[in-house]
């Protein structure tokens, strides 16, 4: 995979460009299929996983219409570009932390991808710009159907789908929708808000999923059980809970704009000043001025900054992808004068 | 007195072009004189100290050659007329928090004021730009002169001139050096280089004298004592002084570019950043902020600002200038407000 290529471009789903694009970044379906075949993964040989592996591979390379499409053999990767492929979302922290054959297929604009050998033998994700969980779900049903007519799915009549872990089986569907909510942070609404979700099956994670801390206040809102119910029944869950959070952070932000205007655009004005001054920064000040910039750009008290861009930034400043960018292998503190660099030269207007 | 047109205006002494004004901001003599037919000013009567101001005032309007100055009447200025004074530095706080009949006379280019009915009948005060206590010492004494040609000082062959302190019998000089420090406070070595003062008979103030804080690393070096001494002799005791400061602060800056260049850097980058970006701020973060950019432009490390600007800004951002140019009286929070607007236009290239 050309990586240092891709290292410069942004997936299609930054853009920006989705419905309700403000407060949604993202929507993202993943199916977990397994080959009916072989054992599930954690019970694989490590001939078992090549073999899936090349199964896999000959699918989409064999074929017509897989043509935008790359094959990633993930297990002979260094780190550094198991970690760039993390932070651009394309496979998982565990799929890059795991031993022995596994691989990933990519679509070029990273509309889609395809782990191989994580959890699941398969795990188709798709991923939208913005608030579109339905065209999501259609491409990923779309992409499913294409590998069920190569490769044979282990498939019960009464439960539907089997996966590796119980929480998966029927659908193997994870409908999942990132949200931007700084202003019900600043609010101190946010627990109150996820409380109430609890309740309605669906769970709460931070931008890198499971275990990751909330950095930069992205949320993360997603179905907690598959079995049972059907891919609608599902997507419908998800899509009732999004436009009240969406409701609930317009509100908030209202509410700011109304009450404490002066106080919110300092707030955001200083955290733009801090991207363009500073010669050194933390991915994690990064992240959290980042977040209020885009708010600020969102409720018009920045003018002269793209959203595509600060969606950009987001994932550009990160570790593995300012060393892919600057083209060598950087240590902490030479990454945080690095990140500073990057961030001058594109929020400043020369 | 117009203060309106002053308050845009700038004194010749903050423009920047002394000797060794990277560090030193500016030289003062001041001398305490008192007329012999009248009390010391605390124990004037009313009729007493309105004389004492009346011929003050007839010896600079009635004269040729004064042409430049202008007296001010203090008493029925308001609160924020005598502030900017202070503010200013053509009055003491103590002049302006006094009761009764009291004045300045006040040179339009801010070179010299003369204070009337403060502690002593009359303070001249001189003040130059950067390290220059000669020619504020000789501007000062040619001042005195002037005035002895009309007015009758209380003298004694023995004492020399007599004032109202002890601690100003004698010569009635006050020699002082304002400092900008930055590098000795952040490297920790300050209060070592004060202790080591103490002992050669000079004094230590913050940017505006007796009890007030030490702010954006400005310090006041000054004579403890003038009795038993001549002029020569008190000068030449600060004099001596002031060269081993500017030595200690070079070195401590250069240990600095050596060893910490890029913390240095971003810590005034990010400063800098502060004052262009925030929507409001104190005038406390405001001077520490300010303090950080005037060594960064003197180290190379800001090259679109000039000193002046930033010592115009020191004093142009405090309470009742920020008020006189805005033509209203402001509040705390109106006045961050105003003070985020003036850094902003004043420090933004367009």
């Amino acid at each position: 995979m050309k990586f240092d290529e891709l290292a410069g471009k942004c997936g299609e789903w930054l853009k920006g460009t989705g419905p309700e694009s403000d407060i949604v970044i993202s929507s993202r379906v993943r199916l977990a299929r397994n080959l009916s075949e072989y054992p599930f993964v954690r019970r694989c040989s490590e001939a078992d996983k090549r073999a899936i592996l090349r199964q896999a591979r000959q699918t989409v390379e064999g074929s017509n219409g897989w043509e935008d499409v790359e094959f990633v053999d993930v297990e002979p990767l260094r780190e550094l570009d198991r970690q760039f492929l993390v932070e651009r979302q394309l496979i998982s922290r565990e799929l890059s932390e795991a031993e022995g054959p596994r691989g990933v297929v990519v679509d070029s604009s990273e509309r889609f991808s395809v782990m191989i050998n994580e959890e699941d033998h398969l795990r188709i994700q798709v991923i939208r710009s913005g608030f579109d969980l339905s065209s999501a779900w259609r491409d990923a049903a779309a992409i499913d159907d294409r590998w069920e007519q190569k490769l044979t799915f282990a498939y019960l009549e009464q439960l539907g789908y089997l996966t590796a872990c119980p929480t998966n089986v029927g659908t193997g569907l994870r409908v999942s929708v990132m949200l931007h909510l700084p202003a019900l942070v600043i609010t101190r609404q946010i627990d109150k808000v996820f409380r109430s979700l609890q309740k309605m099956n669906v769970a709460v994670r931070g931008l890198f999923g499971e275990g990751s801390q909330f950095t930069g206040d992205f949320y993360q809102v997603s179905n907690q059980i598959t079995l049972g119910k059907s891919e609608e029944e599902l997507l419908k869950q998800v899509e009732e809970v999004v436009p009240r959070l969406i409701e609930y952070e317009r509100m908030a932000r209202d509410w700011l704009l109304n009450n404490s205007k002066h106080e919110l655009h300092d707030d955001v004005s200083r955290a733009f000043g801090t991207l363009k001054t500073a010669m050194k920064i933390s991915s994690e000040e990064t992240m959290l001025c980042l977040s209020k910039v885009r708010m600020g750009v969102n409720l018009g008290l920045i003018t002269d900054l793209e959203i595509s861009t600060v969606n950009k930034l987001f994932i550009h400043t990160q570790p593995a992808h300012l060393q892919k960018l600057r083209g060598k292998v950087l240590n902490r503190t030479d990454r945080n004068i690095e990140r500073a660099v990057y961030l001058q030269k594109h929020l400043t207007n020369n």
